[in-house]
């Protein structure tokens, strides 16, 4: 069986990820008849993904095709399915603001809410609603709980949030020795705070495993040389579980997701007996992200290259083309999705994306029900619920009044109008022009 | 017309507000016949309140009856109303935490949640549950909005929060040049966090006017000699007003609320220029307090005083008695009361406690529906909510481990080890044996 699907990868350019796309859907036969149509605003970095892609189905021989654009509303024409992976401008225009910041005394780096992502997300998904109404939109651009909640407010497009950072449980099944394919888990709560709260293997509960190895083996592991900095398995993951009553994956504690509970990295001495440096964490993931960046445009230019050596053809651990698989074919199975709550987390607003196992087929996506999350960390949630409320609102309501408010409640704000003045010369800048026009 | 209603006054020895209500009475022919059983732990405070309250219907000649009791069931018993104003131990049990407090570096006082004031209130519904459960529970002691969620969502006893910090409308209407009594006004929020949206006088809107004052006359008031610190018509509040669109009122920007909208008093500097100064004003709030409370005991003292000419037969501005006599002679009136949401507020959960404008009579109580707040509002409303859920659901989960989280959380906890020693030396105090049970 094949499709005949169209596939639009907005941002592309990011090679890794948008190759993984290709790979997987090379090695899943009942997408093979798919055009992937690759856009970016950067052509080199767009006629590296083509030529990378091209040579991975020839030498494969998958039939797959694929088509290159550097405009938005061509490729987004009759496409099937979006994702959109892109990252505007990425840090380098807030690295303008850094100066100004620091005259103001603010030490560390703030960016005022999402504008560019969010910008980029409706531009995208009213450029939909015109040429591609039927399709599904994928949100595997961050901020994925920000953005999924502002874009399930503000259309009808079928739209879900993706990201990995559930397969964190898989970490965890390692280091308790068994198969992290054959764990059976979930987690929820809102993307970037979610709690393991299914443990299974082989039929049986894991979580009397996990509480053993914490008594009896966590500390040699955290003493040796397979732990890292701010490890997702490391003292303040484990201390969090023991705080609130499940464990947290991912990014929910990791500096990934904004080095949350930072009780146990406030100053040197106490970051260093947690085993926490959320700077240095942070650092070597740019690194890595740069390392695998610099790879991608070699295997590029070289012609040479066995591109399948390179990056061996086996399937990714993203779930962007197995869901579209499922859509697509009529698969129905069980993804971690990002989706409008409706329920299925009690407690949690209907109109708030929750991250949460839910049932992908022909007939959408259907959130599976949860119980409530525990209290404490309902608790929690609920703050991280109000931070984004206040990105999407500031957002929505256009007014630079609002944007304000944001940095008025930064603590590090020394008065009014020392907030006032650091704003307006913030958006004075060229990077932030079309910010200053949004917020009048 | 008169009722045979019987009110039971829990926290009598507050002299002044409870003689409140014995004035309000007396002023209010409808609800002669009225049984007032004052209730305090506090014997000599007890009995002061009972002394003057009789002398004063003894110089009016008004039929009000008293009674006093040590015993809060034998108060509620047969109680058709429940007022009830009691502050457990006021601040004094916390003082002996301020050493231990300051041994791990927290600067200012924390309290961990409202322990005391939650049980209290608790014990209270549980009692009434069971001696009266038809009457109605009036919420006239802090936290109210924290408070009024507690007891909504854990009994279906009828309940009501009050404050008077709605009147600060009045000082607008003053400075405006208008009566305070011909102003028609509506604020809503939650409580300590309310917004005027109605502000009308003799059928006319007069926010313009309040513009007007703000453009002209407002600089001179703040120079002058009127204009206290952290004033209700201060810099701070209209500036504030500016920001969010609808005027701050009451203990929305005083430091009666908590001090919120910090940033106009982070430095002392900064404070000077916005005439802000939060702890001395809590400092003469509580002087007030202290004054009244020995004019009480004096008055109560001395048997040749007259105490109608102490305090003069007039109706103070607190609305429990009017409220009473609505439900007691369905006299159907709008008042601001602190009730379930359910839908009232657009935007809030249902079983948040709102404080809106409601109609108040035999009926029972039922919220205005007001428009949405506006959306910099409701975003701050959102953080107000985030924090009551914390006090709120740490208290109903009785689990020590949520009472840590709040140190855990707190800005100057140094690391995860001084959170846990600290409230484990804090929950050794004598002052709060019962907590630390209640907490396992």
């Amino acid at each position: 069986m094949a499709v005949n699907a169209k596939i639009s990868l907005i941002g592309a350019g990011s090679g890794e990820f948008s190759l993984g796309i290709v790979r997987d859907l090379c090695m899943t036969d009942s997408m093979w008849g798919t055009t992937v149509s690759f856009m970016d605003i950067d052509e080199e970095r767009l006629d590296a993904i083509h030529n990378v892609a091209s040579r991975y189905t020839a030498e494969l021989g998958a039939d797959i095709q694929f088509e290159k654009t550097l405009d938005r509303r061509e490729s987004l024409d009759g496409a099937d399915f979006v994702i959109n992976t892109a990252m505007v401008g990425g840090w380098r225009g807030w690295d303008d603001a850094r100066a100004i910041l620091a005259k103001y005394g603010y030490q560390r780096r703030i960016r005022l809410g999402s504008f560019h992502q969010f910008k980029l997300f409706m531009d995208i998904i009213h450029d939909m609603e015109e040429l591609c109404p039927d399709a599904w939109y994928i949100q595997s651009a961050n901020p994925v709980f920000d953005g999924t909640t502002l874009i399930t407010r503000e259309s009808d497009i079928k739209a879900v949030g993706l990201c990995h950072g559930h397969h964190g449980v898989r970490q965890i099944a390692r280091l308790l020795g068994l198969d992290p394919d054959k764990v059976q888990a979930q987690s929820y709560g809102v993307n970037h705070f979610i709690w393991l709260k299914k443990f299974y293997y082989e039929g049986r509960d894991v979580y009397p495993l996990l509480d053993a190895w914490i008594e009896n083996e966590a500390e040699a592991f955290w003493a040796g040389p397979d732990c890292g900095i701010s490890d997702g398995m490391g003292r303040k993951a484990v201390d969090v579980y023991k705080r609130v009553g499940l464990f947290p994956i991912g990014d929910t504690v990791t500096p990934g997701g904004g080095a949350k509970f930072d009780v146990y990295h406030r100053d040197l001495e106490t970051a260093q007996r947690w085993q926490e440096d959320p700077h240095g964490w942070m650092e070597r993931h740019i690194k890595h992200v740069f390392t695998a960046v610099e790879k991608f445009k070699e295997v590029a230019a070289d012609q040479s290259t066995k591109v399948t050596e390179a990056y061996p053809p086996k399937r990714t651990l993203e779930s962007n083309v197995s869901i579209i698989d499922a859509i697509a074919n009529d698969k129905p199975t069980v993804f971690q999705v990002n989706i409008r709550n409706d329920g299925a987390v009690p407690g949690i607003a209907d109109d708030v994306a929750v991250e949460v196992p839910g049932l992908v087929s022909a007939a959408g996506i259907q959130g599976i029900r949860m119980e409530p999350l525990p209290r404490p960390i309902l608790v929690h949630t609920l703050e991280e619920i109000m931070r984004m409320e206040r990105n999407v609102q500031t957002f929505q309501s256009r007014d630079r009044g609002m944007l304000l408010e944001m940095l008025l409640l930064h603590p590090e704000t020394r008065s009014p109008e020392d907030a006032k003045a650091c704003l307006e010369e913030i958006l004075d800048l060229p990077f932030n022009a079309d910010m200053a026009e949004w917020y009048q």
